[in-house]
């Protein structure tokens, strides 16, 4: 469903088009200091703007309506929502009858009756990351010294960064797009975070990286790559009375639980679905395959903006266990 | 913790040397065929045996203690309870002084205040695994047409299937460990499985594939290829009325939901951190580093018997959406 | 935490004198017609105006956010807001250093530090029922033809409906308060709603009535009374194939499961802690025991607005199960 | 379901007459001294032997299989098994076509579609709360100085201790039952405990106390004899300032949260349905009403059993929340 979490809990609600989206947010230690200027920073570095990123523009203004009182929180819930303004919804029509291949036009209409709103992706956009990144911010404070990071490694199968610009205008330019993986790295982060047998730190963090759209595929320390090595090459000797190894194979995780070592994860994020290049697909009125040229305005790299995201859920996963 | 799930909910128990390792198991519909029979071929799969897994042997007798009446479930939780019989937890005494590299002897101390068992990994063994496929021979019952499979795709980064024992033989050989990469795929799954925005199909499956000890990636249809592809080349055109798709590199999921096509999921199985050969470690006592040879019954190749848990967990984790 | 249901989830969050209050619902099947009007018959019933309520006038203006498109539900999550509007603050400042009796206004500043919204209540304000009431109106609707209807039994002690307003003047002039009961029925409930063991309908139904501000008891058919009978009159032989009963002391619920005849629960509200009555109570400051005169606009009796908030607690409850 | 609990968690299974009764908890911190003979108190005063109770013996020899090591909690589940011993299942082959009134038969039969386990009354027997006993010892080891204890305040309506088995006695004679009022109160409880909004101490406890079969109403303080008071004779003066007050009328809870007094519930137990009395119900084969005469093994007053299985939910409760 449509929340998240034990300790800290998140309700997400808003659709691309409809009249807002946002976050509830429950389990927040009193005392924390707390504004609308403090969501802005991770907000912005999630807009887009870009080269390769969609040209609908959004101001993404946080409306904190609750739980924080004189600038502290208050042990109440979380609530900031977001007005959408920047909505052209005649965009979308032609997709109910003609769903994009690889997004979640079809399976909504499946899932939900027809009942669902269609409008520029609806509750399945990637706009509800927004609210993803605003329950991240707070996780963060929650979780104090510990310094979440991300990067993008690859673009397009491109792992130079003073390439991805062009990786990405090539891809705009046949009318196409392209993937990336986001590598995140959690640093002071202390030792017996994680739960044996299911709430796994790797369990939790993937549940909630595999909530992002687009997101295919995740990775602890040496992920696939250890599949390939000996256990004499992947372990990591323990070499000093807290924990610290020589190696960080393990992504800072041994038997689900942290070890004090730096978490590292990588996630795979698909090339985005909406490509204006003409594809095949089903017209569900007359049960034929037809060509489908899709308009509006998409990213054509989407993990540009991915990785605050991640960190965000990298961060909730964190606030979890803390 | 250890429990998992909404709809049909597990709760593990156990310890690798300790008197028994269990699973009660809820949210089953009555009327469904069950006896102690119905476990036996997939406990059989797990069990050791082949050249590269462990030398301890066990039984396996499964123990159902409720939930049964004439033949079929009730509706009531069904326990299912095995007693472990070959234990000898004189190997692992010095393990607490000398953690053992990635594995979790070190965490477990730290987070349970040595308080832990420390026999045989404890709760953190791999024995525990056999709570997950007893549960999952329920949730294949309860998925009833679904057809789920599991095939070792790569064991130390040989893809050759016919090679795969002299992989094994070679690591033994040097007293050292083979991870492998297992495929997973379920077919006849219905549309619409799955939740936005949490529960998507991924994150749920992902939180039990990641509970698997061993386990450090997982990737869905193309996974991390995805993202070194163009969104042309990864697109699946929708090409029939019931939604199947030309392609299938989404892994039959797209917006976390299902869409008909087989599910197709991967998972990376690191090399077992227990090996023969010398390591270095801390002593805990002494706060010195050391070396370690590590006695005792382990794997050389965990992936080996990887498979039917694996197929444990996606059951299992489709099992919350029927 | 703020947060409630499985099948049918409802998040919570504001503060009586905060910006606003709302609900996030999530579990709601798409296609039920739902629109801001549906909710103001429900609203108007619990908003103050008769004698004995508190003079603070809002307009409860419910704001749907999201999850209704077309007029019609999509089986996202629904949120509605509530702006405060008619807020006195000033009112409540003394209330931190001298707690009124049997509020929450001392708990609250021990458990959240000192850092909680203290005007009006804030978090613990009955203003919250505002969004029981609105997610009541959601249940009622997935409930289709179950009908629920709340009467009040007893005010101050007194069953003789035609002398309630009397009760209510008298307490009003002599500046104190009086209490109440309430009884709700739900009539076409279907056969085998609940759960043993843990969430029988009498359980999942008395957490939500408990969290109703000023609620001390629950009971379900004859209740109290019950134990003072013997099984040969307490017990309701079944007198027709769909389990209609010749008596329903059970109050339509047996072994926690719903038999199909009408569940009746009664609810014992408690008078206002709030009185304008001079009291004793701590001064925090200086750890003196001082009389305490309460100002600001409060209710002399909370059970005549009471009605309304438990049927929506019944409502949500039984959504939990269809 | 069958399991309870976030921060402690509690799974059950079993039937009367099946093989065995069992839970399963998690949650617990490490360095707990625990062993099979600390369950042996309130085992025993749950087990029946009183007049009154039923003539079924049954040794209840707690059987632990995990979570303790070298005597004390791991901070792994822990899991306690009974076996049945003393089962006739031949007395209750007839309650299948006619359901007792007033007992769990009839909504079993429909719930679970016929494949209950009918024999004693199957999962919904009292012989369930042999699980909640067990996990109220375990709580209570985790609640440390908190002093919980029960107390039957009547027995059929009869006040006077003295007198109890007298009342009895005449139900006996008769062929009948009696139900009964059980008290518990929780003695050094920290300041704090509960959540607004959903998980007030009230509700959690009243969630847990409504789990045991037979109990019909719960109260908090002064409850529903609240409904008849005055604000200014039910509030309680806070007169120190840890928060004692002087009189306890809200039982200890206000908010929903424990405000330090000792908190005060009560309970009503229902007569036992199962009498010997000839009684109308429902033959379901034939559709027509008759005389049926219940054999078997029963409690005539199941509340003699009950204090310990009250304090048992009070201290699960309230284990929730350290």
């Amino acid at each position: 469903m449509n929340s998240f979490g034990t300790n800290f809990r998140i309700s997400l609600f808003g659709e691309s088009h409809g009249e807002a989206v946002g976050v509830v947010m429950d389990g927040i230690a009193p005392g924390i200091p707390l504004s609308e200027a403090d969501f802005l920073p991770d907000l912005d570095r999630r807009r887009s703007g870009a080269r390769g990123t969609t040209p609908r523009k959004e101001s993404d203004t946080p409306h904190l309506l609750s739980g924080v009182f004189n600038g502290y929180t208050t042990g109440a819930p979380v609530a900031v929502l977001f007005y959408n303004e920047n909505t052209r919804s005649g965009d979308y029509r032609n997709l109910v009858t003609h769903p994009r291949p690889s997004h979640a036009d079809w399976v909504a209409v499946q899932k939900f009756k027809g009942f669902n709103d269609y409008r520029g992706g609806g509750h399945f956009s990637g706009r509800l990351t927004l609210a993803l990144v605003t329950a991240g911010v707070v996780a963060k404070k929650m979780l104090g010294a510990v310094k979440i990071e991300s990067r993008i490694l690859e673009i397009g199968g491109c792992a130079d960064r003073e390439k991805f610009p062009e990786v990405v205008e090539r891809a705009l330019r046949s009318c196409d797009s392209v993937g990336g993986v986001i590598e995140c790295t959690a640093e002071g982060v202390p030792v017996g975070l994680g739960e044996p047998f299911f709430d796994s730190v790797e369990s939790v963090m993937s549940h909630l990286l595999f909530s992002i759209p687009a997101v295919k595929g995740v990775e602890f320390g040496n992920g696939f790559a250890a599949a390939r090595l000996r256990g004499s090459e992947n372990n990591d000797p323990i070499v000093s009375a807290d924990g610290r190894t020589a190696t960080n194979n393990s992504g800072g995780i041994n038997g689900g639980i942290t070890n004090g070592n730096p978490i590292v994860v990588r996630v795979a994020v698909k090339p985005t679905s909406s490509i204006a290049t003409e594809q095949q697909t089903l017209n569900t009125e007359t049960g034929r395959v037809e060509p489908l040229v899709i308009k509006g305005r998409h990213d054509a790299c989407i993990a540009l903006r991915a990785p605050v995201v991640v960190e965000a859920a990298v961060a909730i996963a964190l606030a979890q266990f803390v």
